[in-house]
C-alpha cells in the first residue's frame, strides 16, 4: 500500500466517462524477413506466458480515507491486460486509427492495473501495430515513453521481457510496495517542509497572473489568461479522434539552423501554423494569439518517477501571418519562460507550474474556461530513443504518442521522437473537433512553408505563396511539400507515411 | 425534447463505470452461397449510405432541471455508431466472445444517441456476427429484440433499412419528438393520478416484504430478503465476461410435457441446475434456496415502447438434490407469484415489481445487499422471431442476449428464442464470477439429469447419478449430454456449437 503524490492522484479525481486521464503509444512493426504469419501469434504467446507483472503494472488504485492508494492486484490477470485484435477490410493505416480512436476512448477498469497492451495485426505486408494505454496517476508522459523503450532491444536478434515483466525500479511504489499511509501528523509535516521549499515558485505563478489581470502585457511572452476563447476551448465529449504522421528531425533542424531556433521551437511553430489553417478553414482565428501550455520535463534534475513535470506557456502568434515571422515571436515568448524557469529549484519549478494551471479547476465548474481560457493547447514534446528498436525481431518503424483531452482543452498535440524521425500525435474530442483529420494535411504545409521562409532572403519575404489562401480549397488528398531548397537536398528525406483517423 | 419514464431515467441515474446499463445481442449470420469474400463490406457500405437515423436511434439523453431528456442529435455522425471489427487469427468463437466481452465493459458516449452496431468479420467459413448495443433507458429487453428482429427479413431475397434506419412508432419518443417539459403543475397532477392507479400495488409489494420480515415463509413459494448470501451477490468491477450456447426448444419441450412444466420453468430449472453445481464446484452452495428475479413483460398489455415490464420472484430450489424435485418446487413457486400477478392490473403490476426491488437502492449504499439479497439472481426469458430471418441474404443463425451485471447481481442469465432454438446467455462480473465459461459445462449438465429423470419411472430416481459428483472433476472439454430416451429420439436435435469467453 503506497499513496498517490497529489499530482498523480489529480489524474484519478479529474477522470470521468468524458475526460479518461490516460496516455497511449501506437508503435508500427515490420516483421523480420521470412517472419510467417504467424508472427503476431507466437510474440502474444510469448507473452502469455509472462503472467507476473512487475511494480507498477501489479498495482491497482484504492481510496482510503479519502486517498488514493496504490495495493497490489491479488487476482493479476494478464489476459484481461494483454490484448489481440485485427485490422478489418482493407487493413489500412485509416482503419488502425479508426480501431485506436476507438479504444482511447474507454475508461479503463480501476478494479485492476490501470493498463492494456494491444497488439493489432492485419496491416499489407504482415505489418503490426501495438496500442499500449497507461492511465496518467501510473506514469507520465516521459516515463510512459521510457518505459516502453525499454521493452524493446536495440538488435534485431535481442529479446527483452515483456513491457509489464520488466524491473523497472522507475515508479515509487516499486521502492516500497508495503509502505503504511502517513498520519494526520506525518501528512501536515510533509505539507509545511515542501510549502517551505515551493513558496517563492508559487509567488512567480501568482505574479504572472496578476500582471495579466491589470493588463502588464508584453509584446510576445505569454501570461495566463491572455488565451483567447478558440473553437478548442469547449466542453469535450466522450469520444475521441487521432491523427498522427512523421516527419525527418532534419528537415526541422534545416529550418531551425537557418532561422536561429531550436528544434523545440520550429515543432511549436508548425503546430502554430497548422492551427492558424485550421481555424482559418473553420473561419474562427481569434484576432488574439494561442497560448499553448508546453510540459517541462524535470527527469534530469530527480529520479523520484511517478509525475515529474513543470510547464511554460509559449505564445503561438498564430495571429501573425509571415511564418518566419511567427517563428521569431515564438522563440521570443519561449526564451523569455525558459529564463524565467531556470532560476527555480525543482520543487519550486513543479509549483509554480501548478499555481500556473490552478485557475483551470474554478474556471471549469464556473464555464469561465470558454470565455476565458488559462491557454489553448498543449503541445508536449517526448524525447524518444534514437537508435532503431525492435520486437522480437521485428523493427519498430514509427512512434506516435496518444495523449489526454479534456474540458476547455479539446485538442492535444504531443511530439514523439525516434530515431531520425518526430511522431506528431494529434488527439482531440471527435465531437469538438470537427473534420480533425485536415489537421495533418496543414502540418504539411506549415512545414513547407517554413522551409520556404528560410530559404528565401528577407526581402523576398511579400512575394511568398499565402498557406491561408491554398488552406482554405484544401481537399482531403494529401498534399505535395511544397518545392523549397531544402525538400530539393537530396539530405533531406521526404515525409513519411500518412495516417489519421476517417 | 421529451421527458424520460422514471424506470427508464433509473438506468442512466444508476449507470457508473462498474455497471454499465446497456443491453446487447449478439447474432451470428452464414453468408448466402457464393457470396464472395467482401460480402460484409458490401452490407457495411449498403449501412453507411443510411445516414439518417429514426427516433429513437437519433435521440440523446440530456439533464434537465434535474430529470433526463430526450433530444435529437443535430450533430448525428453514423460513421461514430457503426463500427466494422475483425476477429484476430484463429477466428474461433473463443475469440468472438472474448471480443463481445471487451466491447460490452465499455461504457457508451452520453453525448450521442446511446446504441453501437459492430458487424464482426473473420469467422470460419466466411460467418460473421453483429453486436449490437443499446442503453437499457432506450428500450427494454423485448422492445429491443423486436427492433433488431424487424431489421431483418424472413426470406433470403429481402432487404430491410438498417435497424438505425426503421420507421417502428413503437418508442414513445417517436410519436412527438419535440414535446414541452411538463410544468410543475402537470408533473404533480401526473403523479397523483398514477398514485391512484398503482397504490394497491404498492400495498401487496409491501405486505411481501413485511410477511418475509416476520418470518412467515411459506414453504416453496419466492419472497424478498429470503435469498441467501451467495458469491454472486457482491460488488462488481468494470470487466465482463460472457458465456454462450444454444439448445433445441424440442428438448426443452420434452422435459417440460413429461413434468407437466412449461418451458419457461424448464428453462428456470436448467439455470438452477446450473447454479447448484457452480455453487458445488467453488464449495459456497447455501443451504436455503437461491431466489431469482424474473421480470415478466407486460407489452402484450400496452403499446407505449420503452419500459415495460414488472417481476416474479422465483425460488429455484438449488437446496434440491434430485432436479425433479427441484424442477417441481420451481413450479410450484412460480405459479404462486404468477396467480398473484394475474389479479393486478398493469400500472400496479409495475409498481408491485417496483416496490419488490425498491430496497436494491439503499441496500447497495449501505452494503446489506451482500448479507440479505433481495434475491440472488436475474434470469430473464425473451421471446423471439420462430422464422428463419435473414440479413442481405446471409441467414441468422444464432441469437445471444448480453445483459447488465449491478452491484450485488454479478450474473445475469438472459435466454432468447429463436426458430426452433433458445440461445442461452450468461453475462457475469469477471473479477467476481470465476470460471464462468463453465457454467457452459453445468449448463448441458442440467439438462442431462433433467432429461434422464423425466423418462425414468419415480422408483428409479433415487438410482441416478448424481450431477454434483461429476461436475467436482469436470474438466473445461465440452461435455456430452448424457444419453437419455430423450436425446436418443431422432426428432430432438443435438446441442448446437458451445461458446464462450476465454
Amino acid at each position: 500500500m503506497h499513496p498517490l503524490s497529489p499530482t498523480d492522484s489529480a489524474f484519478l479525481w479529474m477522470e470521468t466517462r468524458n475526460q479518461p486521464m490516460h496516455v497511449a503509444g501506437l508503435n508500427l512493426y515490420t516483421p523480420p524477413p521470412g517472419a510467417g504469419a504467424d508472427f503476431v501469434s507466437r510474440l502474444l504467446a510469448r507473452w502469455g506466458k509472462q503472467r507476473q507483472a512487475q511494480p507498477p503494472f501489479n498495482l491497482r488504485p484504492v481510496l482510503r480515507l479519502g486517498m488514493w492508494h496504490w495495493e497490489e492486484d491479488q487476482e493479476f490477470e494478464l489476459g484481461y491486460h494483454l490484448r489481440h485484435l485485427a485490422l478489418p477490410h482493407p487493413g489500412r493505416i485509416r482503419e488502425l486509427l479508426v480501431m485506436v480512436s476507438r479504444l482511447h476512448g474507454n475508461l479503463m477498469d480501476r478494479n485492476r492495473p490501470l493498463w492494456e497492451v494491444y497488439v493489432i495485426e492485419g496491416l499489407p505486408d504482415g505489418r503490426f501495430a501495438t496500442y499500449i494505454k497507461i492511465h496518467h496517476a501510473l506514469v507520465d508522459g516521459v516515463t510512459g515513453a521510457r518505459m516502453m523503450a525499454s521493452a524493446l532491444s536495440s538488435s534485431a536478434r535481442g529479446q527483452k521481457p515483456a513491457l509489464w515483466a520488466q524491473k523497472l525500479g522507475v515508479h515509487p511504489a516499486s521502492r516500497s510496495t508495503v509502505k503504511p499511509a502517513p498520519g494526520l501528523l506525518q501528512q501536515i509535516s510533509d505539507i509545511a517542509r515542501a510549502g517551505r521549499d515551493i513558496l517563492p515558485g508559487i509567488g512567480a505563478g501568482l505574479m504572472d497572473m496578476l500582471r495579466a489581470g491589470a493588463g502588464v502585457a508584453e509584446v510576445d511572452g505569454a501570461l495566463p489568461f491572455q488565451a483567447p476563447p478558440s473553437p478548442f476551448n469547449v466542453e469535450i465529449s466522450g469520444s475521441r479522434r487521432l491523427a498522427a504522421q512523421s516527419y525527418s528531425l532534419e528537415r526541422l533542424r534545416t529550418i531551425g539552423q537557418a532561422s536561429g531556433a531550436t528544434v523545440n521551437d520550429v515543432t511549436l511553430a508548425i503546430c502554430a501554423g497548422a492551427l492558424r489553417m485550421y481555424l482559418q478553414a473553420h473561419n474562427s482565428l481569434p484576432k488574439k494569439p494561442l497560448i499553448a501550455m508546453v510540459p517541462v520535463s524535470l527527469h534530469g534534475e530527480t529520479d523520484a518517477g511517478g509525475n515529474q513535470v513543470t510547464l511554460l506557456l509559449a505564445n503561438l502568434a498564430t495571429h501573425v501571418e509571415d511564418p518566419l515571422a511567427r517563428l521569431q515571436a515564438i522563440v521570443h515568448s519561449t526564451t523569455q519562460a525558459k529564463q524565467r524557469l531556470s532560476k527555480m529549484p525543482r520543487l519550486q519549478k513543479m509549483a509554480h507550474g501548478m499555481t500556473t494551471i490552478s485557475p483551470l479547476g474554478p474556471g471549469i465548474v464556473t464555464g469561465s474556461a470558454r470565455k476565458r481560457p488559462v491557454f489553448n493547447v498543449v503541445i508536449s514534446n517526448v524525447p524518444g530513443p534514437r537508435q532503431t528498436l525492435y520486437l522480437n525481431g521485428a523493427r519498430l518503424d514509427e512512434v506516435y504518442p496518444v495523449s489526454i483531452t479534456t474540458h476547455y482543452l479539446a485538442l492535444n498535440i504531443t511530439i514523439s521522437g525516434y530515431c531520425d524521425k518526430l511522431g506528431f500525435g494529434y488527439t482531440a474530442c471527435r465531437r469538438s473537433v470537427p473534420a480533425m483529420q485536415r489537421m495533418l494535411d496543414y502540418t504539411d504545409a506549415a512545414i513547407a512553408e517554413l522551409e520556404q521562409a528560410v530559404s528565401k532572403p528577407p526581402a523576398c519575404a511579400d512575394k511568398m505563396p499565402r498557406a491561408p489562401a491554398r488552406v482554405r480549397k484544401a481537399s482531403a488528398a494529401p498534399r505535395k511539400p511544397a518545392s523549397s531548397a531544402a525538400s530539393a537536398k537530396p539530405a533531406v528525406p521526404q515525409r513519411r507515411r500518412k495516417v489519421s483517423a476517417s
